[in-house]
Parts: structure tokens; C-alpha cells; sequence
């Protein structure tokens, strides 16, 4: 598998079923987004959500309600076959894991593209900043915390974190390199005590792998993007779709696009 | 006494001899400096120095050899006696403290003037972020580190380090705003535990005072402009001059303009 692939490419492969992996490490440097599918009424109410959470739903794009293509985010992408494997939610539950939305989609379907890590990880590995769930070919480790998010209409919930342990210097550095990225998460919410954002134990994320931390080194958590499925699952809508964490949906947007520096 | 004075008549108080206290607060929204003065034979080591040591001697100016006025820093700037006291040092001790150079001037003396955290305090300040120390009435703690300063001919040792606690929201803030001066020591060097940089007992600083610390803070590190004192200090000059600590140059330099973004 060509890791630099042109990212219309790899979302063709996805298409025909040819990939149905998680997609960190793929598309090349562009941005992977979060997915949240959501009937036309409840749209707005989203919207107000995501503007009042910026660091954890940064919003990369938004689809005209029942159309299926996205082209700010590629000119071909078609949002019902593009993602390797879908979440389909009924009464605040998880239904059904789907490979194509063809046969669930409905007219009044609005689509939310929302920024993910991996971009600025994309980043921080090219100023040679160690990112450790790379490192150990793990997922990386996210935690409920006590963080509330702003509420909209039945969407609320609390913040979802991920978590990458850093020495001191390279979490100063990360702060400075991720703060240019704000449509990706942008700059950490917390560094240190993981308690005090309502973390018991480190080991045990909520979702995503464990991973290990040196004695010199800080936990330093980010604002993510399951936080919107979790306010999506607290919210018990009818029917809602999001892709499986870590299938994201492969963008034709360079994630150096996405500096604001 | 105005703090808002302008820069001008600030040093025209301090030349008359009216002003003899430490600077902070003083001079308004303008930079105070870190002084080093040295006989020119150790001037170009001692740029290299600077040069190699960025964030703890970001050079704001430079006088022409023998000269005593630093027009790019005020345009009557009178060196010999517009701060409120000086250090004398002679092979490698302080030998005196003066309220004016006038009687030991030399015209083969090199004034550099190096950027002070004080500029990045005001501006913390500005964006809510409390300053431990300026609440406390006391002057920063400050701590010799293990951290080694680049070599330049007789100039080395390690680097001096400021410290102030913060909650961890605020420490990511502040990571932000000093990396866009990085004139007045730019970015923290170090953040979390300090004996990482050989600091065993921060209610200890080897300068300034010791200030609390709440369970809920960390402590931030940024470099100090102390550490080119000590710099001189280990070169055991024959003649060097500087400030006393905390009695600093007001410069008519606005410290937004120090700004880099």
C-alpha cells in the first residue's frame, strides 16, 4: 500500500471495498475528518453544538441537506461509500456497523466533516516530535472527562479527550506547532494532572489503547472528536450516522492548508 | 508615583537620582532590559554567546564601543545613569554597587541590553492570566538550572530560569502569548517537575523569592535574563558591569512591539 497515495485514489479504493482498515497512516498529508449524519432538523441545533465547541468540533465541512457529496472536501467524494466502515445509531444506540450508507440514506441527511488529530500528528512527526501511540502501533488512548460541553438543543454532553504523554520541551513545542491548527483541535485543553479534568487512571482509556509513559513525561490531552458522537449518543436521536473511530473519511485537503500560521 | 509615565521621564528620574527602587511596574507598556557592559576585547565572544543562548539573552541593543548613549532603545538614553543601581564586578566578583557609572566609565565599554520577562508579565496580565509573583508583592523566583548554556570563549555555565505557577489552561495560554516574543525569552524551556532541570526545592530559588503554589498548578520554566550575569560571573572578567537584579533599564521600546506575531 502506497502511504502517499493522492487521497481521491485511496477514497476509490475504500469505494470498491478494498479497504476496510482503519485509516491512520493513509491518504498521504491530508486531512482525515470526523463524520457526524444527521436528519435535516436536528441540523441546526448541531451547528450551534459545533460553534460553541470549537476545539473539539471544528468544523471542515457541511453538505446541503439529503446531498451526498461533499466537494469543499473532494470533488468526487461520495460520503456513503468514502468511509471505510459507518456507526449507524438508533435511539441514542448503537444499530448497526454499515460499509455503505446506500441503503439507509434518506433526502434530509445533512453531513458534518469534522477536523481530526491525525493531521497535526502528521505535523508533529515532521518537527520529529514522538508521538507514542505511533510509536507502539496502538490507537491513541481517549478518556470521558468532567469538561462540560456548551449545549445546543439535545446536543451536551462532556468533552472527550485524547491523550499523548510528552517531555516538557516537546509538549512546549507541540503546544506552539498545534495551536497553528485550530480546524484540527488545535492547542491541548490540559497538561499534567489528569485528575483534575475528571481522570482516574490513565491506563484505562475510555476508548483507543493504553499506552506507555515515560517517567519524564507529561500527559497532554486534546480536545476530540468523538466528542460530538458522544453528544450525539446523549442526545438519543431516531436515527444518526458517524463513521467507526478511527475510519475516518480521507479528505483531498492538505493539512498544511489547515494552518492558520 | 504615575506608572504610565512616559519611558522619557521615567529615566530622567532615575538620572536625578530620585528613583532608586526596583523597576517592575514602572515606565508603562514599554521593555525594561537586562544590562551586561563589557570592555570591547570581550564584546564579540560575548555577542556569540547571545547568539548561541537565544532564549536567556535576546539582545534588544547594542552600543557602538565606548558609547553611552543606546539610541535605538531612547533617544536621550544616557546609560551611565538611567538605571537605578549597577553592579560592578571585577575578576569574577561584585565589587561594588553604584548609582551611576559616570566615575568608572571607560570608552572601551560595550553596552548590551537584553530583553526581560517583564515585557511578557505585562502582557499575561493583559489576557487574564495571574502572575504569581506581581500578586504576591514579591520579586520572581528565579533557579540556577543543569540546563548548559552554549560556549562562546570565556562565557558557559548553565542556564538561570524564572518560574511562575499556573493552572494548566493557563499554561497552555501562556505558551502561546510569550512564543509570539521571542525578544523578552519567548516560550517556556520547562514545565512540570523540576528536578528534570536540577531544581531540587522550588520554595528555594537561588534569586528572587520563593512564592506558593496551589495543588491544582504547574510550575512553568522560561529563561532567565540572570543567566548572562552568571555567564560573566564564570568568565572571571577583570571589569564587567550590570544591573542589579530587578533594577532594570526602561527603554521607550512599547513591548507590543516586541511582538512577533
Amino acid at each position: 500500500m502506497d502511504l502517499n497515495r493522492h487521497p481521491a485514489e485511496f477514497r476509490r479504493l475504500v469505494r470498491r471495498g478494498d479497504f476496510r482498515k482503519p485509516t491512520a497512516g493513509h491518504g498521504g498529508n491530508h486531512a482525515q475528518a470526523n463524520l457526524a449524519i444527521l436528519p435535516q432538523q436536528y441540523a441546526a441545533d448541531f451547528l450551534r453544538f459545533c460553534q460553541l465547541n470549537p476545539k473539539a468540533c471544528p468544523l471542515l465541512g457541511v453538505s446541503e441537506p439529503g446531498d451526498w457529496r461533499l466537494p469543499q472536501l473532494g470533488a468526487d467524494l461520495d460520503i456513503r461509500n468514502d468511509v471505510p466502515a459507518y456507526y449507524l445509531y438508533r435511539e441514542g444506540r448503537l444499530a448497526e456497523e454499515l460499509e455503505s450508507l446506500e441503503a439507509v440514506w434518506r433526502d434530509d441527511l445533512v453531513t458534518f466533516a469534522i477536523g481530526c488529530s491525525f493531521s497535526f500528528e502528521h505535523v508533529l512527526l515532521e518537527y520529529d516530535i514522538p508521538v507514542r501511540h505511533i510509536e507502539q502501533g496502538r490507537n491513541v488512548p481517549m478518556f470521558r472527562t468532567n469538561i462540560a460541553n456548551g449545549v445546543a438543543g439535545p446536543f451536551g454532553g462532556n468533552m472527550v479527550v485524547s491523550m499523548r504523554p510528552l517531555r516538557a520541551a516537546d509538549a512546549i513545542r507541540a503546544i506552539q506547532i498545534t495551536s497553528r491548527f485550530p480546524g484540527v483541535h488545535g492547542a491541548p485543553v490540559h497538561l499534567g494532572d489528569p485528575r483534575l479534568i475528571g481522570i482516574e487512571d490513565l491506563q484505562r482509556p475510555d476508548y483507543g489503547d493504553a499506552v506507555d509513559i515515560a517517567p519524564d513525561e507529561i500527559p497532554v490531552f486534546w480536545a476530540c472528536g468523538v466528542t460530538p458522537q458522544q453528544a450525539i449518543l446523549s442526545a438519543e436521536l431516531p436515527f444518526a450516522i458517524a463513521h467507526k473511530p478511527g475510519y475516518m473519511l480521507v479528505t483531498d485537503v492538505p493539512n498544511h492548508r489547515l494552518a492558520v500560521l
